[in-house]
């Protein structure tokens, strides 16, 4: 699969290690030279440093033969932005978002894209384990 | 339930204000008096600007009567010694620390402290979005 992803935080670097890892074709992109450096050398895909949601940056990362997109930065904004080019410009299959706003996941759905909140996923699995 | 938080970030603070929504007593610590605003001014519990293991700052929470403690900070050595105070020195009952690196869950499991990794709990949901 040729996988672009959209900011290299602790999120957005893990995912990038294991699907390269995994034999996955693999772009990771970030506005920040400093946070590429968030994967290590040893990991095989291609880092590019530029916005997030730029058009000419999306092209160079390959998104016109992506298969799966994801937008990991924590900015809720730029993330639906990344993800509604990568779905409505350039009809990438499989396209998922990262929020933290509850508001902004129903915005998610709205545009029937998928959508992750591992803020919400982290409060479910604390719950379990404060009340079980 | 008396609920001590230690890291007032994005997790820390939604947590606290879930538990104070449903009637637990909370407080919560962060040695940056910025992050405490994380939380609304509708928090019904407690905030401390302090350091996260201190324990002038956990008995300033009260501690002593705690029944969980939650070691939320992005730093996972912090985390970690905030977890083994709260429950080698104050007998926590329930104790809970975040980490990002799986070597140190591994730590947390030779202690017998309780452990959330909620990178992990992102890319294994992430993983199920892609390839499903």
């Amino acid at each position: 699969m040729h996988v672009i992803i959209v900011g290299c935080g602790r999120l957005g670097s893990t995912i990038a290690r294991y699907l390269g890892e995994n034999g996955h074709d693999v772009v990771i992109i970030d506005n920040d030279g400093e946070r590429l450096n968030n994967v290590e050398s040893s990991f095989n895909g291609i880092k590019i440093k530029g916005i997030e949601f730029d058009t000419d940056t999306l092209m160079e990362a390959g998104i016109d033969k992506a298969d799966i997109f994801l937008a990991l930065t924590p900015d809720d904004n730029k993330n639906i932005m990344a993800c509604k080019i990568a779905k409505d410009i350039f009809q990438v299959k499989k396209v998922i978002g990262r929020v933290s706003n509850l508001n902004m996941e129903s915005a998610y759905l709205d545009l029937s894209i998928d959508v992750i909140n591992p803020i919400k996923l982290a409060v479910n699995s604390l719950n379990e384990k404060m009340f079980s």
